[in-house]
């Protein structure tokens, strides 16, 4: 049996590093509080949310029916359409549902936020604007437990009636996971009972029974919201709910053929089934037969989030095949070097395999994200440097550039090449924004961001089932405390990352007997991979023995308080190419250090990027030519103005750029040649390119950017 | 005042060479026999036209109308969406309109190629069934001369109120080009006469005086019709109306916002006007201030087309220069080295400057069509090698690609670069089709094809105004009869065109004196510009002047019958680069000679073409190092066979490719490789492409094609 290990609670890992605590910082002061305004359509000039409306409106209609006595009679159900807006957007009928099918989870992603920053920053305000919406919230639960207010006021003689497209079981998972992290946070249970109760509801509904819905949802979510529950409450109930969703999602028939058909019958459409239509959701047949990450980017990496926690508890060997075959496809064939993923516009998803377009590019800072959840929960079923590699990849650099240095404004598209007159003019690129906006009116990457940064200490640590093992996955300063071998431990961790790959790890052990147990260190590829095994050492120490195995350093031993590991992983500027079938890189190379993508902006390199080459050939033979330095990075502009929400604040940061040997093309007024002509040298001119970290791209107004340059 | 020019008469010029002749003969033979079918919805598997359907019904009901001898009580008009397809596709209602807005276009089209075809291809069986359809589209005339059958039978009530989108004065366009070309051809006036009275009756309608509709067409090209009815006619009236529209096209109030303002009305819409949303149309601003070629390509082609023959026969400043203007931005900014525009899917639509994807690119076969007939307009204005030589690409290149080497299938979007399995599986390539197909529900292209193929003489030849000169623009195997300084003077060409540049032109004078006149000779930019003047020499005579002026050799003097100008334009094989402002093309080289753009197709070079590169220094240091070879080409399965529209012939052509030093990146199977790698140097192994013509492209079933190499 394979030892699996679990992350630390969240309350007892911190952050303190520069780097990660001043992220922490930004979403605590600047997104926590706008989400709050925006969930309770405050901000001027963004459209509302109505999602406290929403609430609000569910829980008086529900306190009309308890007043009355009466059993519930819900209004008829009527489809508004997938955003129903008011007339007059500032006088919201106090009875009606607005907004997306999914809108609740406006007040999900903020609670969980909520929970990860209460857990280390007390905030008694902030504390009791949550419960009062938590009030709120649960009074808009319906006794039987259902919570959903899109058909608690649009008519619940529908709900679970369009799994497809209607969220309900997305608006469960969020509610979870929020519910999970506020407990955490608080101890307060409230919520947590609300999901419970929903979560019930829901089992009571669905499953392979007779007489009982074979549904599963249309945007998953659930499955690992429901894995949490079981763990924070150590229901077994809720894991088999999850178990049950994984498992009949794709069966045939498919589920969501049915819907369709018995909707197009209703409304006198003809009706073909084709399992591709449900490819969008995974749901084209079951997981151990899918053999290709494909369908909406989001979704995917939920359900493969999902799909690695039942793996894990089951160790069924077809799911965690499944796991193991979608992963390796994702990162052999179908991930940006930024950790990004989803390559196409249309439908927001997977591109068939190498199809990476860098101008074109969807890889929405969800996916990166959701990329992330799958690549922690792939750790926890066995440690291996790899998933740490990717999960690093997508938080430093594609989760990160989907928010400003200032915390203000956010991307939901992160290209890997940016022009903005295409951005502008060419509708194919038109979901590419060359700037950050400020808020969406779908605005799930905003709150998503908020989530993950909030509890990135999650990502770095997790110790093994059996107590034996803690697992140091990120590099990141801070403290995490651990039962590890019968003793309290905790490891306080000094680091420099992404900037230097130098620090320490020191061990407080707060016990009689030195405790036996092990510390192992990821290895990272950035680093050289098992080679970076060497730099790590236990200062003044014998007796601890060192063993390298799927790309950590495991250190065994009798620990001592205050014994010190220090570490100098390596971090040399990396060229780097991607394989040759991925043609819109052909040519081309990026370059990395640590963890971090490196691009080039307008805004140091001037325009027309194209014509910008790395000398590659220059570079290879002296490793030492491109020179990091560390600046301070001046930033500002970043958000566009239009919707009015104030002016952008400068923010300066400390990063290290990259001065990298390369030449330009020289062209002389190209705009006054012909656009056609006899082929010529090129006439070159050598120039040093400065390429600043991928997150900090558009920080600057706007302006050409890109990852990879031409050799 | 500039001396114009204006084509010869089809029935004065013939084309007789094998490359051109054997176009015409498949047009003759394979596409007008089927159109004829298709517009009769005789085409087993392909949708219906309705088109002769919806002429019939219009017909029987003016003869029920005329019978009951009421006067004209239309049906009250609803719309029914842009097409309007019955129940049962093959029993549609004898009453009913089928079809899109602009399906009478479909006859107008037949008949115009049919008109050509007949000029030089008597065929009585032909002619009757052309007699006949022309009697039913006649007999749906109304007596006030409209004659769109779309009004007709839908609501007379609604017609000319949806100018922008309803195509009711494209259709008179084409109804007009159709009605002349038939009129030349068999001296029947039926037609004509009734393309007259449907003048008349837009004249009696549109104008700038009070109570006249101030619009113009949504769709252009009666424009150009109506100048051609003008000098078929000899009716200066017509030529009038088309200037009318012209000039009043773009006017404040724009008129396209009126209409959409008033239906937003009547529909209880809100609106606001937005000039940029007639960009499209070409209706945003006067063409006067018109700086950059804009919105739909075919749209804008028409439209610059009909410009340039108002002002040939205006003279006025301000639209001659704005036809300089507009032409020079294609040139300059947004022309597809194949002759092809159209930079965007999106709208079918000019791109902004310098953005020419290769394999996005929209390039319909139609928009090279349209600037073939703005550039013979430029020419007729004032000859300039350059108007030719974009003419001959656009003919040689984009035009013929839109068609198998068999005449039965067609494309519609012309890419510079295709990924069969990108045009699959990426929406964004899905306007982008690997083969040909059979024919299109919105048959724009096939027909549009035809017209210009039987009448591609009328490209060749102009003759000055004045009867001083006649230019010979396109070197084409043929005659070309014209009255030159008095006499009837014909000049028998022999050209072997495009595989090789020599040939001569045989004066033959049917006069007692020898006349004087110049015979001009357009020095190709492929030959070597004006350099190429010298390869032009009249046999065994002297007292002829020669002049080169503005890319054509002048050659005037006293003429005696059989005099011989020989001809040996030299063919090099050309590299060429692109302007380093097109992004897409940066880093790569085409290949060209004579006319032809050439392209790399994987049947002769393998997959993966982004992996071969030309050895372009290896070429430039070698000038004869491309070596051209003239082969039989053996086409085949050139048709998509979905609509089981019968089996693809074999198609053998001779023609001159090319074989290309070049060298191909060594990859050890990829698929096996890792996504990203550290840097390092091309393996490389040195290989000879083989590239061939690229109207001959996909005519060997579905595989990777390129224009550009990378260099």
């Amino acid at each position: 049996m394979t030892q699996h290990s679990h992350p630390i609670a969240l309350r007892d890992a911190t952050v303190t590093d520069a780097f990660w605590a001043s992220e922490q910082e930004l979403v605590r002061t600047q997104v926590i509080p706008f989400q709050w305004n925006a969930l309770n359509d405050n901000v001027p000039g963004a459209a509302p949310s109505y999602c406290m409306h929403n609430f609000k409106a569910a829980a008086a209609q529900n306190a009309e029916h308890r007043k009355e006595g009466k059993s519930f009679v819900p209004p008829k159900y009527t489809f508004r359409g997938f955003e129903a807006l008011p007339d007059d957007p500032k006088h919201p009928d106090p009875d009606k549902f607005y907004g997306f099918v999914f809108q609740d989870t406006d007040f999900s992603k903020w609670i969980e936020a909520v929970g990860y920053s209460l857990t280390h920053h007390p905030d008694a305000e902030l504390e009791a604007t949550a419960d009062a919406a938590i009030d709120i919230v649960c009074a808009a639960q319906l006794d039987n437990g259902y919570l959903d207010t899109y058909y608690i006021l649009n008519g619940m003689d529908r709900h679970f009636t369009n799994l497809k497209d209607h969220h309900e079981l997305y608006c469960f998972g969020h509610l979870t996971e929020g519910a999970v992290a506020y407990y955490e946070a608080t101890g307060k249970r409230k919520l947590l009972d609300a999901a419970c109760r929903f979560a019930d509801y829901i089992a009571s509904r669905f499953g392979t029974e007779e007489g009982k819905l074979h549904g599963y949802p249309g945007h998953e979510i659930a499955e690992m919201a429901l894995v949490r529950l079981a763990e924070a409450t150590g229901e077994q109930r809720f894991a088999d709910l999850a178990e049950y969703f994984v498992r009949q999602r794709g069966q045939n028939p498919l589920y969501f053929g049915k819907e369709d058909r018995k909707r197009a019958e209703q409304e006198g459409r003809s009706f073909t089934l084709d399992p591709k239509n449900y490819t969008y959701y995974q749901a084209d047949k079951p997981v151990t037969e899918q053999t290709e990450a494909l369908g909406h980017a989001v979704r995917a990496g939920y359900f493969y989030s999902g799909l690695a926690d039942v793996a894990r508890r089951t160790e069924d060997p077809a799911l965690l095949e499944a796991c193991e075959r979608l992963w390796r496809n994702i990162v052999d064939k179908k991930l940006y070097i930024t950790g990004g993923v989803g390559g196409t516009r249309m439908g927001e998803a997977f591109s068939f395999n190498y199809d990476l377009p860098n101008d074109t590019a969807y890889s929405e800072s969800c996916a990166a994200i959701a990329l992330a959840f799958f690549a922690r929960r792939m750790l926890e079923i066995k440690p291996k440097s790899e998933y740490a590699d990717v999960m690093e990849s997508a938080l430093y650099n594609t989760t990160l550039a989907g928010m400003a240095l200032d915390g203000k404004s956010f991307f939901y598209v992160n290209p890997l090449e940016v022009v903005p007159e295409a951005c502008h003019r060419d509708e194919r690129k038109s979901h590419v924004k060359p700037v950050r906006q400020k808020w969406f009116g779908c605005a799930c990457c905003p709150p998503n961001i908020a989530r993950i940064v909030e509890d990135v200490q999650q990502y770095a640590y997790t110790v093994a089932d059996d107590a034996s093992t803690m697992y140091v996955h990120l590099y990141m300063g801070g403290e995490a405390t651990a039962t590890l071998g019968g003793a309290q431990v905790r490891l306080d961790v000094t680091a420099n990352l992404p900037w230097s790959g130098n620090g320490s790890a020191v061990v407080h052990v707060d016990a009689a007997d030195d405790p036996r147990f092990t510390l192992a260190f990821r290895l990272p590829a950035w680093a050289g991979g098992e080679d970076a095994a060497e730099t790590i050492a236990v200062r003044g120490r014998s007796g601890i023995s060192r063993e390298v195995k799927d790309g950590y350093l495991y250190l065994s031993g009798t620990w001592h308080d205050g014994d010190a590991i220090t570490f100098d992983l390596p971090m040399p500027v990396r060229m780097v190419s991607a394989n040759p079938l991925v043609r819109e890189d052909a040519g081309k190379v990026a370059f990395t250090r640590g963890p971090l993508v490196y691009c080039a902006e307008e805004a140091d390199n001037g325009g027309n990027l194209h014509l910008l080459h790395a000398d590659v050939n220059g570079i290879a033979v002296d490793a030492g030519s491109v020179k990091p330095e560390e600046i301070v990075f001046h930033a500002g502009a970043s958000a566009q103005n239009e919707q009015g929400l104030g002016e952008v604040e400068r923010t300066d940061m400390r990063m290290v750029v990259l001065h990298v040997p390369a030449w330009r093309e020289v062209t002389e007024t190209p705009e006054h040649e012909s656009l056609y002509h006899a082929w010529k040298p090129t006439r070159r001119e050598s120039v040093v390119a400065t390429l600043i970290p991928y997150f900090a791209w558009a920080n600057r107004g706007e302006g050409e950017m890109t990852v990879f340059l031409r050799d």
